[in-house]
This record gives C-alpha cells, sequence and structure tokens, in this order.
C-alpha cells in the first residue's frame, strides 16, 4: 500500500492512503490519525489500512478526493531515528579519487553510517532553506526505509523482514561546511541540514519483484533545473543492502519502529569509452559530477546550487508509474515570506544521462 | 518543577510530577498523558503542571504516592533528536594529551556536537546491556537539556532562553569501538549506544542561582562500584553554555520541541602539586581517569567497566538535595532474564576525589 502524511498545521499531520497511481487519496483518521501510531501498532493497524488501500484502488471509498503533493509532509514527520549510509561504495570511490585519496579497505566490508537529524524532515515540496549560496549546497538522490523494532545483534537478514515502508530521500547537503567537520572527527551536524522525503512510502509488496534482497532494482531519475542529470540504477552496484545497514546499526543498540535509514547517494560505476572513463547514467549528487569532471579535466566546473535553482527525484516501478511520487524542491534563502513556485518538470535530457 | 515519565508499558511511558524533595509523585494525566505532549504545547500544559506540583509541594494532592526512581523511564523516553557536545575542553584536551595529539585552534572557538541516537533512551536504572565486554564500556557524566522549537540561525542568548527542562546524561560509550569509527569520519555510532538520564528533569528556576548564562554551577558526583571517583563541577569550566551548544546546532537547520542536547563528559582541570600534575576532582569517564594515569606514569591501569560493574551519578542543589535523582546503573550482558538488583549506594571516597 501507498501512505502519506497531510499538512494539518500539527508537527506530525495526518495519515492518508494514497491510491496505487497516486491520483487519490483517503483519511485514515478512523483507524490512525498518525504515522508513527501506525509504527508503534503495526500488525493492529495496517491490515486496516490496507483495506481502505484496496477500496481506494477500486474506486469504492467514499470520501476519497484527489491527491495533492503539494499538500504533503514527509510520510515521516519526524523521526526518532535517522541514520544514512554510504552504501553505494562506487559514490565513495569517486569523491575520493577525484581529491587522490584511497578508498579504506574496510569501506568495502564494513558499511558506512551516519546518524542524522531528525526531528524536523521536510515534505517533497517544501523549500531547501539555507543561510548562505556559499556553503556548497547540493542534492543527493536516495531510498530510505523506516524500520519496526530490531532487536540488538539482529543479523541482516532478519533485520530486511523489518522493513516496513519505503521512500526516496533528498539528503540535503552542505559541501563547503563537510571538510572541517570530518576534520573534526565528530561527523556531520550543520553540514547535514534537513531531509526531504516523498510525497509517498510505500510497503516493499508494492515494488513486486523490483524489492530483492533489501534492494530496490529500480531507477531513480535526477532532474536539476529542469534537465535530466541522472538516471542510476538502484540495486545492482548496491554495495550493502537495507538488511546489512540495519545490521549495522543493531550491533550495540536496539532500534526501535520508525528508525528511518538512507541509502547513501545512488551511484553507478563509470564505463570505459574510447579509452576514457564515461558515466552514462549520469549522477545523483552535484558532488559527483565534479567528482567526475576532476577526473576527466583536472577541474570542477558544475556549481553547487543557488538560490532559486529546482531538483527533482522520481523513480518509476516495473510497471512504469511513478512508485513514490516526486521530491520536488527548490533552494531558498532563510527569509523568503513567498514560498516560490514550484517548476513543471521538464523532458530537456542532460548529456550525461542517456538512456 | 520536577518532572519524571513512569514506566507504563508503551514507549512514551506517563509523565508525572514529582515534589521538590523527590519523596512524592502525582500522576499528570488529567492534563497531559506525555512529556513530548507537554513540550509541543508548552505555554498551555506547563501552568497546569506547575499548579499540580505546588499543590504536591504543599502536601495537599489527593492521589500522591511515593516517587520511586526504579519505576522511571528517561525523562523523555525517546526523542526526535539527540545531539551531544563536547563543551568541556578540558576532556577533550586531557585525553588528546594522553595519546600525544594537539587540540586543534578551533576547537576552543567552535563547539564539537556529535549526533546521537535518541530512539532508545535508558531509564536512570536500566542495566547498560552490551553484547560483548571487549567493546570498552565506560559512563560519561553529562548535563542535559531539553529545548523548545528553536529557529534557524538563532543566536546563543535566544538560544538559552529555549532550554525547557534539564536532567543528568550517562552518555555510555564503547572506547575500543570509537577509533576505528573516528577514522571512517561520519562520526560515532556503535560506539555511542543507548543513553541513560536522570529520574528526573527539572525546569531552569528549580536550580536557582546555580543556573547562569547556560550553565549549571553545581558539582556532579560519579559513584563507580560504590566508589567515588569525580565530584567535578559543571559551571566554572564548562567552555561553551548550552546556549552556544543549540546555537552552534542551529546554524543550518530549525531545531523543534523536544529536542536532547547534552553537555559532554563535565571535567575540571587539573592543578599542579609538587611539581606535578593533580586532578582532585577526579573524573566523570574511565576515559579521563586512564589520560591521567598516562600522563603521570606512561600506562594506562583501570580498565572500562565489566558485567555487574556499578555506575551513579547525583548531582545536588544549593540546598544540598539531589537535583535531578540518581543515576544508578549496572553494566550487563544481552541475555539477561533477571535484572540484576541495584547496588546500594556506598559512601565510600576514592582517593582521587576530596572535598
Amino acid at each position: 500500500m501507498k501512505l502519506a502524511t497531510y499538512k494539518d498545521g500539527t508537527k506530525d499531520g495526518q495519515l492518508v492512503v494514497v491510491s496505487k497511481d497516486l491520483t487519490q487519496a483517503h483519511y485514515a483518521s478512523h483507524i490512525a490519525t498518525k504515522m508513527q501510531q501506525l509504527l508503534d501498532d503495526w500488525n493492529f493497524i495496517s491490515p486496516q489500512l490496507e483495506d481502505l488501500y484496496q477500496t481506494l484502488n477500486s474506486g469504492r471509498a467514499r470520501h476519497a478526493f484527489p491527491f495533492d503533493p503539494k499538500m504533503c509532509m514527509a510520510p515521516l514527520p519526524r523521526a526518532y531515528q535517522w541514520a544514512d549510509g554510504s552504501a553505494y561504495i562506487n559514490h565513495v570511490e569517486l569523491v575520493r579519487a577525484a581529491r587522490g585519496a584511497e578508498v579504506p579497505a574496510n569501506f568495502y566490508t564494513d558499511p558506512l553510517l551516519y546518524q542524522g537529524g531528525s526531528d524536523d524532515f521536510l515534505g517533497p515540496t517544501d523549500p531547501i532553506r539555507c543561510p548562505s549560496e556559499e556553503f556548497g549546497i547540493d542534492f543527493e538522490g536516495e531510498l530510505a526505509v523506516i524500520t519496526a523494532d530490531v532487536a540488538m545483534q539482529t543479523d541482516s537478514n532478519d533485520a530486511v523482514s523489518a522493513v516496513r515502508l519505503i521512500m526516496l530521500a533528498n539528503d540535503v547537503s552542505l559541501r563547503n561546511l563537510i571538510p572541517e567537520e570530518m576534520a573534526k572527527g565528530f561527523g556531520f551536524y550543520q553540514s547535514k541540514p534537513a531531509t526531504a522525503f516523498s510525497p509517498v512510502a510505500v510497503t516493499p509488496d508494492e515494488l513486486g519483484e523490483a524489492w530483492s534482497k533489501g534492494r530496490v532494482h529500480l531507477t531513480l531519475t535526477c532532474t536539476l533545473n529542469g534537465r535530466r542529470v541522472g538516471m542510476c540504477e538502484a540495486g545492482e552496484e548496491m554495495t550493502f543492502g537495507f538488511g546489512e545497514l540495519i545490521a549495522h546499526a543493531a550491533k550495540t543498540r536496539n532500534i526501535r519502529a520508525g528508525s528511518v535509514f538512507g541509502s547513501g547517494t545512488i551511484s553507478n560505476k563509470a564505463v570505459e569509452k574510447n579509452g576514457k572513463k564515461d558515466w552514462p547514467k549520469g549522477y545523483s549528487c552535484i558532488a559527483e559530477k565534479r567528482a567526475m569532471e576532476m577526473l576527466l579535466s583536472g577541474q570542477m566546473s558544475t556549481p553547487f546550487m543557488k538560490y532559486g535553482d529546482t531538483i527533482r527525484l522520481e523513480m518509476k516501478g516495473l510497471d512504469g508509474q511513478s512508485v513514490f511520487g516526486c521530491i520536488d524542491q527548490r533552494v531558498a534563502p532563510l527569509q523568503d515570506p513567498e514560498p516560490p513556485a514550484l517548476a513543471e518538470p521538464s523532458s530537456g535530457d542532460d548529456s550525461q544521462a542517456k538512456k
């Protein structure tokens, strides 16, 4: 089933069930009002929501209304945990190669995971507010899952079955603040502001065969300022599946229902073309594009995002339909009384992204 | 006023008001059932709780019952954010000096802060469960605050007034897992398991003049296996007050009500005694004791905690009474069907801690 949270002026919003084709929605208030409530009592509440989902899909729901992603908060608007992995080792290889650094051997066997802020998630069309363009504003196209309770020391096979819901994430990063924070050794804080999520979170069965071994075998389309810049495949080259990421997290602690885990930037390997490296599937963050430029020409030319720039993330299912709806955001200054209108999606392709 | 959360089998527990002398409690269920509810609607709910607090203190509350810290969860049992500082620069200096490392200059001007897990806080007498004694189990005696909403870019003066509640924290650390995580640059994850909090959280006015400029000018007593090992003063040598910590956090993000910020290990400077360094106030974590040993004798002899070891943290107010109640925990293996009884507090002094 597909679930979303509608804005209602509160911090938790209102749980809604969304039709498979993302056209209709229905308040779930007679079953559960908040997403966390569902996650805390999944076995009792989810079958009732599934019933509503079937009714909605069949066109028989009596109080259905047109689904509007602009009304959405993050599916889980605030969470008790947000931990983001770096599960596509190619992303790490690329960014490190561009600065002439080796990838430590244990990066291939031991997942990277950072703890992020989860008190203030962004909805899919909320502006990315940033006090300064000088911070190096970047998007990161990712998958994310919401879990059930996971006991300490759970192994990766059992951890996969704790995945309740799957979404897209834009793990906004402030690149120019990262080096200083990395040097301090305490991880990211200021360099990782609020993360945005797709309008809809879906149960794993919605993905059919595309969900396998804790990986989503579908393509993420990233559209930057109306130009398609990334068409990376998310399954094959995910070095650590969500089972491994969650098991890594559970090594020394219990993970509680409603914890959100991110995949890290979805990234595909380069191919050789006329003796040169080429990335035909493009990129899911600007830092990767800049790394590619450095490796090819010795300098980075693509700038990070400025006020007014837009980013759109979408993933289509095996049936060709949008699975999660679009993350569709604009970068904005901190003080900006009038929320800017969203850019219309463009079909323009970037030369980096060829099907 | 003083507030606690009683265990009731749910993840959020039941909000109770606790008398100033920590002897009596009263359910707040007719006002608010959960701590987060209070934090989300502070201006409406807190005056009603204050009224109950006054009634309880005057002995006129009709359904008061004896307060039992063993019934307590963390005052806020799960939170949307837990960020822990390292605000006592002496702690950083000491630990770095012991391994021959310099303290970078910006550590004196720019607070250190790491994002921790907040989905599974421990109550004050919950066991510290750890899968292996080889992980280097350590306590860290700290102060922590719970905030109101804090808008992005709020300055440190305004940030201080966002402090709603103050507590003690035991930021349990797995020392032997830290070097590898630090080397990876993504910060702590496995090395920082669940954090425990004092039975009671108090509003700043409870501290009287001891609360000043975002600092608590009181002494934390740390008792390890029945021996008093630390009597560190928490106010004077706190390099960054809670205002600075929160403002640092709010540089690139909004902070939402119910966010918890920790001070880092409370630590006091050495004094010179017969030409040698001495730490008459002792220590608030074993890593510091080991650093002192390294500096004095070239080797670390105090072991980290083993199963069955106990740690007790307490802070007394200007009136000599316990402000927050005791954190009183025992280290235990993961599988341990019978929760161990808590050790009786001992009055034995360690030679390191002289009044």
